[in-house]
């Protein structure tokens, strides 16, 4: 008889077809697991399946008296309150690397249709503006990339992707990192610094409490008319009441966001805007980033199940 | 006094000023110049500037019976009727890699938009879609890029820098050039053969009669049904009937598309289809760009009116 897993987050169930071959899912879709099920199912579930970004506090966990491994589907794990796991002695594994490129790929996606106005473009092109030659402010000549200066927050395999990615489009590619590492970019000493020197802020950070509305008002200010932030880690990095300020008021010129702080509730004072390309973090989203998300899934709990370390455990 | 140059063309004017420091401007903004200028003001004009896609057929050029230059405003000059301009001992310039960068960067940014679901993306957030949870079958997962067999067709300038663009991205890229380079890429004998190996068919060839159409239903089938074609040459390069009938019947999965058959005329059966990514020729069209084709098309007039041979000659 396959063990039984619960999904604790609301995931399509199209990613959950290949794990489900594999173990019998409890799938909570989202909600409460205790207003889902039973306290007799849930006293037997001993591993779950998480959304890194999901809230997963200490309460949840004490629902699931057996609980001792929560796998986490893709690389972040900011909702899980760590330390009230390892409390539970319950051990958290997550999918690194497995969707670097995926979202490296949509953060350079994300830079270029800012700074492109791929959006108003595209509208132009449609709305018959373009053959009614309407004036179209937001279609003026901007800068273009041989010799922009790219800001990479954050040096992890995503970092590290969307570096050598924007590396080839003849800009300057610089980073501020707390670990260290020895690439071909210039490395800021702090965020402050990173916003000063560059026009593209792309936030490729790991969220926790450090991290929250790190990037602000003052920041924003920093990257200057010129200016753009995307972002593809975390909502809570950005104060969201700060970015649209700053993107109303031409502080900066433009975004491209994959994330909110309220997912999936992003602001009309955002959504507004005619300066921002806005996707419904999608950064992870391609097939063969879910299918190394699902291996490392499989892979963690094929692990714990056996009795073993988890293949990929966080810290 | 400084020396009259005729704008053929229809140019915004602010790409126009600081030609217009230079050289006294007569602006027929895109109509027959016999519609807009006396014969006798026409007599006097011996250089003219024209957007390269504009058709510029030798019983124009009879209207302006002191025409000796003809200096096109970008690298294109398809429109320019070459052999016309020779019998009328007529010399044509161009503007040779001014906007390669932002023409390549625009490429790449219509694949990323493309094969990222941009368009539709951004749409489902701002509609409230997202947050309805609304079924979006135009964003389920699809491939990713690494891997990913990219296919360029024409390695001139733009060519080799979507080449360099896109290699970064993990994907592998091959081309058909008429010219033959040492490149790091997979070169192949015809577009047949590169468009039967590659998934995304990226093109950048010059436009002429012999390539004409050349990208057809038979181009298009073999790329097959997770294929993209992105054009950023001209519209004439793809039959374009052939492309809407393919993109509707999922023959291939979409496009991204900066040039059309007659601009700014896109087809309907184009402009209705939400599997492609639509911008109004705006290919070279940033700040860097517009500034370094200036500079071509003032050291052209320069070159033409010191008596000497153009800076930058076409052939």
């Amino acid at each position: 008889m396959p063990e039984k897993v619960l999904i604790y987050s609301k995931f399509p169930k199209a990613l959950m077809v290949r794990i489900g071959e594999r173990f019998e899912l409890l799938d909570a879709a989202g909600k409460p697991p205790s207003e889902v099920f039973s306290a007799e199912q849930l006293s037997t579930i001993r591993a779950m399946i998480t959304a890194g970004g999901t809230q997963l506090p200490g309460r949840v966990m004490d629902t699931l008296p057996s609980l001792r491994a929560i796998v986490c589907y893709g690389t972040g794990y900011d909702g899980v309150d760590l330390a009230a796991a390892n409390e539970r002695n319950i051990i958290v594994g997550n999918s690194p690397g497995a969707n670097a490129a995926s979202v490296a790929d949509l953060a350079v996606t994300l830079m270029l249709a800012a700074t492109r106005r791929i959006i108003p473009a595209d509208a132009f092109v449609r709305d018959g503006s373009w053959v009614a030659s309407k004036p179209s402010p937001l279609l003026r000549a901007l800068p273009g990339n041989p010799g922009r200066r790219i800001g990479i927050y954050g040096m992890g395999e995503i970092g590290r992707k969307i570096a050598s990615r924007m590396a080839a489009f003849e800009t300057e590619v610089g980073y501020f990192s707390r670990t260290k590492y020895d690439l071909p970019y210039r490395s800021f000493e702090s965020l402050d610094a990173l916003a000063e020197w560059c026009d593209v802020l792309m936030i490729a950070v790991r969220a926790s409490t450090e991290t929250h509305h790190v990037v602000n008002a003052d920041t924003l200010k920093k990257l200057g008319s010129d200016g753009y932030v995307v972002n593809i880690a975390r909502g809570s990095v950005i104060d969201e009441t700060a970015l649209a300020a700053a993107l109303k008021d031409k502080v900066i010129a433009g975004a491209g966001l994959d994330v909110f702080e309220k997912e999936p509730h992003p602001p009309g004072a955002l959504t507004s805007l005619p300066n921002v390309v806005l996707t419904p973090h999608v950064g992870g989203h391609t097939q063969d980033s879910h299918a190394a998300m699902q291996d490392c899934v499989i892979k963690n709990l094929e692990a714990f199940f056996a009795g073993q370390p988890l293949a990929y455990p966080v810290r």
